[in-house]
């Protein structure tokens, strides 16, 4: 048994995670979810004073707009589309049958107008655009969402629903590159004091298919997606628990985001992925919370 | 302009609810969040020291759960399927040619196992099923997640991702009974610490077609739901915003919940819709919560 499934059962064994026979997709114990509190509690120490205002979207988010930010280019294979029922009575009594009968009664299940959020800054860019233009000074938000990528998998660090923490910054060139700098440091001295061993390294998203391999390249060779990793089911191939996304002018040239004196805003953000820190921390400290070093649990509880 | 638009215009100006494009799919400020996690506190003051195992479920269940659940014979129209694209580097290719020139690109997405979470309880009977017999003096469990229901409305207290926060009894007839008054009384208790004016009645799922009149009338003539009602939109037609739910044996014979003398588990579900009660409280005491009265202020932030 590899290294994956041996963590993901003694998970489960132990209740921190609730199997539903679908692989990535987990129920959560009191306990499980108590650690991400606390870890975010943790954020709020570290983010709380520069005041970025908080925005909480739904696990899904408007259709056109995931149209418009090219999500199906790049990460096609990730993405999930919300699809209904939009039939009267007949059609209602076939559906039936075909369920009955055990025949796929999705194929005519009709597209709605929400997808499945993929990062939780995706509806922010659309949502910030429409205000107008951004003070020179820049903005800075703080956010968190369920999010979904289908990407079924044994490893308890790779899963469809989980939940993303972000601080998303919008101004200079200059501003959002230091924002990210400093979050880097930032994020470093965290995982420290919760007793993580951490490596910050280049990295790059995973673009679909060979024309997507020179996007990685690209992204590898202009330093744009950092990467705060550590081990949870391998040493050698740790996982990626933080990142660190500049986007030049991309977003801002995407969605009009423009500063006060009609320049192209940039953007960064930086990304929690809470689960992958909470099963972290268990599989450095044990799954036995009370057990984990009280220096830990003090930073964490005080 | 109806009291529906007018209530959600003044949600949007102040910021507490963050347009998205798409009725009933709402972006919140951090306010609105915070009156959500004081009032979660206050029912965990209530229910607290009963014992309940806490779970927290993502958005989304296990398709095949879903489908034994019967949902599709029951509200088909509001259910949501979740759908990737499982095609190549060719099927992309003329996946983003369709996006390109606008026709309809979603009619290739696949159904994937996962069904987005209908109702916070539903993850969790196929859950307690697999851990075998329940004591005979029954168990509690304690939930909340988002929820998808498809129905855009104008109404905010109708939305398409909203939480629900829930408890779920297992037991004897006379144990979930119990269980089932004991929270209409404490939900008035609490509604009232808050300055809410409430009523219960009685009440019936949307079930759909002519055939769903039928469930409806026998589900009332069975004393099988209840709702507390508040006035959000309307004093005439006041929103339900906690349910009291008694399934019988129903659930217990369609999952194999069984007590430990062989009976087939009773249950009950207590629902608080969470956005509503937000918006039930942003209604009476105005939408800036520094103005609410002392006294409800100090019941939810102490």
């Amino acid at each position: 048994m590899d290294m994956q499934t041996n963590f993901l059962d003694r998970l489960f064994e132990s209740g921190l995670l609730i199997e539903t026979g679908v692989d990535g997709l987990y129920g959560r114990s009191g306990q499980f979810e108590d650690v991400i509190a606390a870890f975010e509690r943790l954020i709020d120490r570290f983010g709380g004073a520069d005041g970025a205002e908080a925005m909480r979207f739904p696990p899904g988010m408007n259709r056109a707009f995931f149209e418009t930010s090219g999500y199906m280019k790049s990460f096609p294979q990730l993405a999930g589309t919300v699809h209904s029922f939009c039939g009267d009575e007949l059609d209602h009594m076939s559906l039936l049958k075909c369920m009955e009968v055990g025949e796929d009664w999705t194929k005519d299940q009709e597209a709605t107008d929400i997808v499945l959020t993929p990062a939780a800054c995706y509806p922010l860019y659309p949502t910030v655009a429409r205000r107008g233009a951004l003070p020179m000074s820049g903005k800075l938000f703080d956010l968190q969402s369920y999010c979904f990528r289908h990407e079924p998998s044994k490893d308890p660090a790779r899963q469809q629903l989980f939940r993303m923490r972000e601080y998303v910054c919008m101004g200079t060139e200059r501003h959002v590159t230091d924002f990210r700098q400093s979050w880097m440091d930032r994020g470093v001295e965290m995982m420290k004091l919760v007793g993580l061993d951490v490596t910050i390294d280049i990295a790059n998203d995973p673009f679909f298919g060979r024309a997507g391999k020179m996007l990685a390249n690209n992204q590898r060779d202009q330093n744009l997606k950092f990467e705060l990793l550590i081990p949870i089911t391998s040493v050698t191939k740790p996982t990626a628990c933080m990142s660190f996304n500049y986007h030049q002018d991309a977003f801002g040239t995407k969605w009009g985001l423009n500063l006060e004196d009609g320049s192209v805003a940039h953007t960064a953000c930086v990304g929690f992925g809470l689960e992958r820190i909470a099963l972290a921390l268990f599989h450095t400290h044990g799954l036995d919370v009370k057990h984990w070093p009280e220096e830990v649990r003090k930073v964490l509880w005080g």
